[in-house]
């Protein structure tokens, strides 16, 4: 906790400074154009990840990167979605899910309910990705299984998500996009799901990099 | 989104390189010590604010960093929060509101529930500080109103987390703090509440601020 | 009532011996292949619209042929997907819609919920379709708004269903079809959606009418 | 699927024009006064087995013929009786539960929780009738078993339908009236509740059986 | 508050002592034979109206004399009913209304949703009541029209508890018996329930007053 | 049942005259100040323990005094709770627990879930006691295990009430106090919470004694 508050600290007498002008635009409203939906894994950063700025990505995060279908919980991402859409007019989401995650790891080897009865309740909505693991990847064990229920988990979840009201309309007036993504925290690359070929394929290399140059990331710039 | 695109590839062939240890270590396992929950809105980014790398944090968000009480709803928050303290061993909550929060604008002045029917839903977790403002702070208006508001949901939702098993009972093992934040985009500023005065007060100044110089902030080393 | 005790009688003592083999057949198990969705309306008969025996269709049934995503009620249609597919191990799922629904009426023009609570509640995983409407159609009125909303809410509820973990597993494993009907009553055509042109249009004639001959209905044997 | 689309374009050329006087009258509007509560099972057709037409029944259906509660669920069984009473006024209800019936088959033997998770939950609303036949028939066996436990929830679900506000509101008005069936498939026979023997017993033959000449069925008019 | 911890005191000092016996026992063991529900108004002391002393009543209250039907509320009345008659075997249960009560009130005549939430979702399970009192009695005001309400409202009470499997089997197996009662607080009268008449009635006045002296009311004895 | 007929008997011919008084004016409206919270347990009288009269205490009970946080279910004791404060504006609430409770046995060896499923349901809002005692107090066994539990499960459910909007606002207004509270049936001694020791203790003798000779209990003075 020490460390955090010297974190805050040096935030505001070394960084905050070069970026005051963001900042204080950002004070009049926010308008990112991306809801980014992923794990609260401690690993994960995604304005990193992204090279985002303050003011780039909505961002909504819980263990498993999970979306209920629209009313199986009154909580806190169908609201956090209708926001986004509704609210801001995201035009794209990103469920992004990542290697090693522990929430998958519950999900195919669970813990005991009575120790965990909070997540045992939550991984219900992962049970399309625990039916599909079951049935159709039998034969799958060890890391090839996890990295498998990794991916199916973030399509299941892109199902649950065209469920939301504000996604289905959106998405038939075609403002809107969906994305998977999956993150592998050991070397830093982004597998992108493509429909076509309904596979998980790397993020694709961006046609003029140089475009890069005129936006840099907020931390970056410090 | 090809911004986003092209992020990644920046990430991946710019960033990566020098923080490669630091991801192939955690990539055998997380450990962070402390649970960060805050708002979805775009203008936060707790690993800035508070200096952190990867790995330190694990981040909860939705729209008003809110926390149902235990039961109130099978959803992500509660099982994000068990995951991170019978899970991970995290020893410190901090629940970070915001200033100019869409959400607690959003419960002063509700938006029609046809259009936000789910966050609507979503702010009854909010309901204490509703009561409280109407009740105790019926004179206040406008910026001020919108304040006191945050400050005061941010008491009101560590109430809503002492309910929570796991955090019940690690608090009664004095194995968990839990903390109230207020981080005030426009200046960066961050405001700690102190049980103590019953009072939000700018976070202290650390004492040393040299052993912050041994361990910079991931993104800052880029 | 006593018209129906009446029809119970002329079953028993007219039709039933003809059919005897079957139902006696049918008490060893059923082994349906199709799940058949459809509104509760006193105006729709599956088994004649389709010329289906007894046997051949599993049937759900309620208020405007919906399906509520998976969690979002612990109800009667979570259970019959479930026993159709994984008890039953039915091949195809069926969503039929109808012209001159009531509950799609209920939705584009709500009852008071004083008098019709539960169907407010219920039309609530209709909501999609509800904003889909407002949305995109606010131009329609009348008979057009009433059957593009028939339309669009097949589909919704075809999404809905996808969240289903025995529907998304039977479909990653390609052991299931979905399909979208509109039947209309007046007509008596049906309207199936191609995922192709993204429309409905009129069932297609099957190539070889003769086949029909070897298998006829059973209360048309009578 | 081929039969069935066959079954259509059959229905259509063949059918439908001896019945088109029917339906087009029913394109105004239906006006049943019985609505019908079965099970999903593929053995049962009401209209055939109560030789309706057409325009009669209000159906809802679903696996195990279960009226949760009011309240229990929000669902589509509430809804779809609150439109029957209260936007149709129909006067009679009828559970109809069958012989061997894979509900109550599961509900005596259970299923694995796992696979069946949502059966599961859903069978917690034929909770009375499992407690009545552990603690008042727990010397019963076999198919005897079965057909006792089918009788039972029949009057276990007509308990619940009577919490239904728009039915205990019916009823205090003696504007309805509710029936307890039970379907034999193998026999074709129906067992009606008697609550002055508390008996089921067969369904009494109607006084005069040519009356049921002016009414014919219509897919027997075919 | 002072008032009532001089209670304790003097409950320990003066009364006490001459029950020690009656609560040494009672420390081995409580079996009562009723189950008592009521309101929580203050006005009501269900030891006092029939004279029962400790170990007689187990005593179910909260605002209105709710019961929930099965399911409805994953809640302390479904448990405490449980446990009454699955636990303790309890004999009889009585659902006691009374006059003037402010629940049955606020359902004739509902208070803001705002300010009372709780309070309104709650009154759902009242909804029956609410129904038959606008349909059935709509040209009843004032006090008849509150009177006729809190009678109502403990006929639609029993039924919703006839909803709990617990109390399905034990009516089942003859082992229980429903009491409906209403006690008028300005006169100190019961009135009850009689299924023949259809009727409440006041309290028969028993064969027997001198069997009554030999079992004393505890507080009559201090 | 006998017995309590003429118990009602017996109160309205010998005792109610004399407390004629005061029940005539209660008809008027009650003004308690007191919310107490206890277990529907037959052994505990609030109003002989506080030596009470009719008026005085508001009264929740149920199985285990347990007080669901805010929104976990929507049922009584939320309802009561905002009833006693919004509407009666009570200035106190005990939570009142008391030695042997089957409740809190129940929570320490779960009953089956097949026979007891509504109380394990309910014994979830005791989630956060039972975590306490297996995690802190491993080491208890017996009575004393029991007896900790008790106490820990009174603390648990102050916690849940101060989720409650009313109560939140009521605190924050200074307006109510909490109270956390044992009774001990061999004894007749009460055991209250002191926040400052963070411990139970004998409640204290007051100071003047006199003062309750002004004020006796109703049943007291028949
Ligand atoms: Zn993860
Ligand atoms: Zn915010
Ligand atoms: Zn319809
Ligand atoms: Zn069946
Ligand atoms: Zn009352
Ligand atoms: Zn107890």
């Amino acid at each position: 906790m020490q460390r955090l508050i010297e974190g805050l600290h040096h935030f505001q007498s070394q960084v905050f400074g070069s970026q005051r002008e963001l900042f204080e635009r950002l004070a009049q409203g926010q308008a990112p154009e991306t809801l980014f939906i992923t794990c609260a894994d401690s690993r994960i950063d995604p304005c990193l990840l992204t090279q985002s700025a303050p003011g780039d990505l909505f961002i909504l995060r819980n263990a498993g990167n999970l979306v209920p279908p629209y009313g199986a919980v009154r909580g806190g991402e169908a609201a956090t979605i209708e926001f986004a859409i509704a609210g801001l007019g995201v035009k794209d989401i990103i469920v992004c899910g990542h290697s090693h995650c522990g929430a998958m790891k519950g999900l195919l080897d669970p813990p005991p309910a009575t120790a965990f009865p909070a997540l045992s309740d939550w991984l219900s909505h992962a049970e399309a990705t625990r039916r599909i693991m079951h049935e159709k990847y039998a034969d799958r064990t060890g890391a090839e299984q996890l990295n498998v229920a990794i991916q199916e988990n973030v399509l299941a979840q892109l199902e649950n998500l065209r469920t939301h009201p504000v996604v289905a309309s959106a998405l038939a007036q075609d403002k809107l996009r969906l994305h998977g993504w999956v993150y592998k925290i050991e070397t830093g690359e982004v597998f992108v799901y493509d429909p076509a070929t309904r596979q998980f394929a790397l993020a694709p290399t961006p046609p003029e990099a140089p475009a890069r140059e005129e936006r840099e990331r907020v931390s970056v710039e410090v």
